[in-house]
């Protein structure tokens, strides 16, 4: 915070190796605060002063092997100090992958093909957070995949795994919108209460406590034409039987991975072939440059609340995020998780 | 043959349950013939005298089962002799599913929907059988499903296996054709050789005596863009490691289970997700509406011998079927195989 003009102070989150079989708690974390100059920037590079950190499971499986810590990558939002990148002005609005740090520098080569000037989209009505779940990537990322791959078609019957993760919840909202029956799974019974008495899904159950297969057989009398996976585990075999004639399973997530869960394997895949199904994998980062779309056709529906969202914003120093993700990790917030550590 | 005006002599291979494990032989089969009256068709229905049948692995698994005898049921060619349907009036030429008998009745319930009036593609200067191979079902699967779900494009790579089969031979040359990289296995080195020498593939291998994994990758220097799947067993684990991402494995064909062999069941559908992939299955029979611009772009082709094709014809009576079915089902012709009880 003393720091002179050339010279910045820069709080960081470092790891060590988690030893194997435990997930990470406070401990494993250290919170150190260096004065460092400015840095130079190479042609391409930007300087980020960060904002909004996105708590994400994913996060874990980046922490470095070995003995030797380093700073704890994620994605987060903040303001542009620096920059040699036309497409990131100084003053600009930042989406994209950081560290857990005050400041962050990204180059070309290091994560600016995963970034977005959120300039374009930002509607100062709405809380920054916003734009790390809703109308940010996890958003973009539902949009675009049931456009791209949904071929929704009013009437059909979609079923939507973590439905109550900030992907699930947008995915069924967008498909109720066009006319569709919204099934959902969830892990207790009051998001599966949400999702029905608060988000208008059509049916929902608990899949801890269900037979998954049974209850999406009772939720889909008219079988399923849309499988929206966000777990990537057993759940797709149920859903190949249950798939009407030309039906899609669209995988999008792996939260089953993350959860140490076995991945999908199934047994039936000559469904693919004797209904004519197609199974196909999204990834969002070639698709950037439907972000204004996006933003004009749910930005109105989110500030109207015609789309609602979950969201929890942790505010603080970049000493709580330690703690604050390994809450997070045994379950312990509702909704998309962002931590506040400090203002644009 | 001697019969009234209103009675036909109609010869029927029949056949009663084959011992389990044990392939299909001619003792298995019984002709007989019949003088019968001649049908009264109900609406819908049309009355076929059957010139060319099909022979094709998955008949023997429609063999009945108990001990009753009954009409083996494949597909086949022949003439409308009588009709209450004004898609297939009197004299016109037929595709579609028979039994194995001289004269077939076809109801509206029963088959008519895998039916094809030839009139509209036949060529007289072509043998008649060519409509049941390379211009029949089997070429416009091919076509079809390359155009509907291949998305080829020039420069990519396309691995076909069971290359050497009707369908295999004409995938390989039209994705050629279109500018692709053709990549087939087969199961012999003379199918092999002329995969190379006569059909133009870029790469061919016999997946009886090399590995299959590192014959394909060595095959395919740049990555798959395309598996064209007929036979649905563990190459499909291969494909999935080796596709480039947004490539597509197109399931058309089980030949591996008319063999016997364990059904595709990968591990790695995770690729699917990570390099955005599409698994799609194909059957023909919605898409009968483009018959007729299949044979206006393949006809000439074949004709001119720029399209390639093997076909094995038998020609005799109807007591000949079933031996000729036996020994096909050992693999003792060459290209498809049909069976020539009439002239049309």
């Amino acid at each position: 915070m003393t720091a002179s003009n050339n010279q910045i102070s820069n709080t960081r989150v470092l790891v060590a190796q988690i030893p194997e079989g435990v997930a990470p708690n406070k401990s494993h974390f250290r919170t150190v605060t260096v004065t460092e100059d400015k840095p130079e920037l190479e042609d391409g590079a930007i300087f980020v002063k960060n904002s909004v950190l996105s708590l994400d499971p994913y996060i874990k499986y980046d922490f470095s092997s070995g003995n030797e810590e380093s700073p704890v990558a994620g994605f987060g939002l903040g303001k542009i100090v620096d920059s040699k990148n036309p497409a990131f002005p100084v003053g600009s609005t930042f989406f994209g992958p950081v560290r857990w740090e005050s400041y962050s520098v990204l180059t070309q080569d290091q994560g600016l093909g995963e970034s977005i000037n959120l300039d374009a989209g930002l509607d100062k009505d709405l809380p920054l957070s916003v734009y790390n779940g809703v109308l940010g990537l996890s958003g973009f990322t539902v949009w675009d995949s049931l456009k791209r791959l949904g071929n929704l078609k009013k009437g059909e019957t979609i079923y939507i795994s973590s439905a109550a993760g900030t992907l699930g919840l947008l995915a069924g909202q967008l498909a109720k919108r066009q006319g569709l029956r919204v099934i959902g799974s969830a892990g207790s019974d009051e998001k599966v209460a949400y999702l029905k008495n608060e988000l208008g899904f059509d049916a929902a159950f608990n899949y801890k406590t269900q037979d998954r297969r049974a209850a999406l057989t009772e939720a889909a009398p008219q079988g399923l034409d849309i499988y929206y996976d966000l777990v990537f585990d057993d759940t797709v075999d149920i859903a190949l039987d249950l798939l009407n004639p030309h039906g899609r399973i669209i995988s999008v997530g792996t939260l089953a991975l993350h959860q140490g869960q076995e991945p999908a394997a199934p047994k039936n895949l000559i469904n693919i072939l004797m209904k004519q199904l197609r199974y196909e994998g999204y990834m969002v980062y070639e698709y950037f440059d439907q972000w204004e779309s996006f933003w004009k056709e749910v930005t109105p529906l989110v500030k109207n609340g015609e789309i609602k969202f979950a969201e929890t914003v942790i505010e603080g120093e970049l000493d709580i995020v330690a703690e604050t993700y390994s809450r997070f990790l045994q379950g312990g917030y509702k909704g998309k998780v962002s931590v506040k550590i400090a203002d644009l």
